[in-house]
């Protein structure tokens, strides 16, 4: 079984990545962008076939080692 | 208008933060974790609100900057 896990800065946490990105972005040129916010993708593949069980160990997880729960949310996609 | 921009490596490319967060599940117990690979999101916000010109220049904001196109693939999703 595939999932994807997306882990995002949550809102009002400042994210240093992001505005370097957007100051590159105006350096190239680029105009007409007001915010680029900067997270992660991890693409986990499990041996578990069971749906509900996958999805309580990915959560678990993401609680104990792919998120920062305290600044960081997360959101997992069973494919 | 907003759009998400995924980055992650290309099959057949040695991911070592994928390995890294492999290794550590492991030994946080987590059995039957088969592979793992990691990417990045970028969520941008652009003042431009015809879609067909935001994806142009969102293409354009990969292929120099965002995504190292040798070994990375990218996907845009307009939000």
């Amino acid at each position: 079984m595939k999932a994807r896990i997306t882990v995002t800065l949550k809102n009002g946490v400042l994210d240093p990545q992001g505005k370097a990105i957007e100051g590159a972005l105006g350096a190239l040129g680029f105009d007409g962008v007001n915010d680029v916010r900067q997270g992660k993708v991890i693409d986990i593949e499990l041996a578990e076939s069971d749906k509900a069980s996958a999805e309580g160990k990915l959560n678990d997880m993401c609680e104990k080692l792919l998120a920062n729960t305290v600044i960081e949310n997360y959101h997992i996609d069973i494919l």
